[in-house]
């Protein structure tokens, strides 16, 4: 089994075709990075415009065990979540509503402050804020995953504390490996798996060592040594894929409408836009290749097997409905 | 089995009791009037909380089978309708959408023209409009019920007709009983059930011959002669119960926000607001007496059956999932 839990490609028939030349079982995509609750919504009529025009390529993911239905169909399940709790607005209730139409992950923050929690670019970061210690606590009774990725430190290890369910950081690597500011120190990794949680490791070149040439080893090496640290099984892949975008689509990520000035995010002036992928992992054709990598470094089948999807799929089994 | 296929109460734990009390499974309950798509969400929240607060007393009802689940556990099954095409804007997306949030019925307009067909208090009827075909392919896509309790007679037939899925007029009564403009003439009642529709018999009191003074005797005889002209499996119960209520809220229904001016609707200048149920059927709890007063009329435990709720139970578990 095979899960990428985070992508937000440039969708086509071509993308989900690569899914499944990839063996790919699912795959949970970015549908908000700024939008609001209504422009979210259009974005849900998107997604449902694709599984109206390609049946037999993917389906709509709601719980774990759409995973195995689908697979015997031989279609990828499509999971949604959001990179931002923009799509809430000020409003509690919209939680529940945005489970109901199919989110399962939400961010609390995306680089910057947000009505809930603090930005991992910002100079300070003073928590959880009040509203969101109630929006945690309302994610966990519908059954909303809290996903730190973008948020700084302290918030993230609140976050995992006040949480009375398992947590994620879907798509971010490391901070020991390479120290790129979106990727994690040892006490936030710690506080989010001892919690329950899952890191799930990016593809995205600005969180490799080396960028774009990384290699396959040392990403790989990566991996088994954090599944030492903090549990093999509290770990999968958030490959951050955003593959066939174009450039405006990473100013859209970094700046959305919050700002009159471009501010390059992990890139710089001098290198602005999506940087190239590793050739080992151009997109979803390549998960083989990291499969075989991972066995490479000596890892067991089993261990193999749960990093590449079944770390994911018992995530998803045990945190995507209400709370019992 | 008992379900009232309309009520627009004035919500509260004694309402809920008194269904119990009144041996009611499910209602088909109103959350929209003229409010947009993100005013209705609001409600969907508002019912959310209902349910959280009383879980031992209502249910959220997606499916008939949700009936028989509830029906273990002495619950009301609670569905989703609109009056008016207006939770869904100019777009056509948000059909699938409401859906997904719980939305079964919704009347393609509320007395005035729409963007999807003519109401029944317009001079002219234009029939179903571009949009209106559009939708009710995409409503009976997802199996969204099409309700034209308030629509105009040309426009009730077209839809009938272009409908590949039953329709319903969910609170209405005969016009040959009682020749209000709201109730339905013989053509209309004839184009709807006999393309599998249903008709639900209404208790608002401005349908009822006699309006409140109507006897139980007459309204079940209207019950019994309408099944015996159109089919008894084709007549249910809507019964437009809008318990508790202030008059500011058929203020509402009636003007919205369409008119400065006031629009007395069924009403008059003299008597403008919600007129006083017959003795017979106060609320929730006289479901009972309609059930003896069927059964008076010399109608079979069977047919009595259906038209309290059996008939609209098949009707919801052959029309509320996606087309086949």
């Amino acid at each position: 089994m095979r899960i990428d839990n985070l992508q937000y490609c440039n969708w086509s028939e071509k993308v989900f075709r690569q899914m499944r030349e990839g063996g790919v079982d699912a795959v949970h995509v970015t549908i908000s990075y700024h939008e609001n609750f209504r422009e979210t919504v259009l974005n849900f009529e998107a997604w449902n415009r694709w599984f109206e025009h390609y049946p037999d390529l993917i389906t709509k993911g709601l719980w774990a065990s759409d995973i195995d239905r689908a697979k015997a169909d031989g279609k990828i399940v499509i999971f949604f979540g959001f990179q931002n709790p923009s799509p809430i607005e000020d409003d509690i209730g919209l939680v529940e509503i945005v489970h109901t139409l199919g989110a399962r992950f939400m961010q609390l923050t995306y680089n910057n402050q947000s009505l809930l929690a603090t930005g991992c670019y910002e100079d300070d970061d003073t928590g959880i804020t009040r509203m969101g210690r109630q929006v945690i606590k309302e994610m966990n009774r519908v059954g909303l995953v809290v996903d730190m990725s973008h948020s700084a430190d302290r918030s993230t290890i609140e976050a995992a504390d006040i949480s009375e369910r398992p947590i994620a950081i879907t798509h971010a690597n490391p901070h020991d490996w390479h120290p790129a500011l979106r990727n994690k120190r040892d006490d936030v990794i710690r506080a989010v798996t001892s919690n329950g949680g899952m890191l799930g490791f990016s593809l995205y070149p600005h969180h490799l060592r080396g960028g774009t040439n990384c290699t396959l080893q040392s990403f790989c090496e990566a991996i088994a040594r954090t599944a030492e640290q903090y549990g093999t099984d509290k770990i999968g892949i958030g490959s951050d894929l955003c593959q066939d975008q174009p450039d405006s689509v990473v100013e859209w990520m970094r700046v959305g409408r919050w700002s009159k000035e471009i501010d390059y995010g992990e890139g710089s002036a001098a290198n602005p836009g999506f940087p190239p992928q590793p050739g080992w992992f151009r997109d979803n054709r390549d998960f083989g290749n990291i499969e075989t990598g991972l066995r490479d470094t000596g890892m067991s089948e089993d261990e193999v097997a749960g990093i590449m999807g079944r770390n994911w799929y018992r995530f998803y089994a045990e945190n995507f409905g209400p709370a019992s």
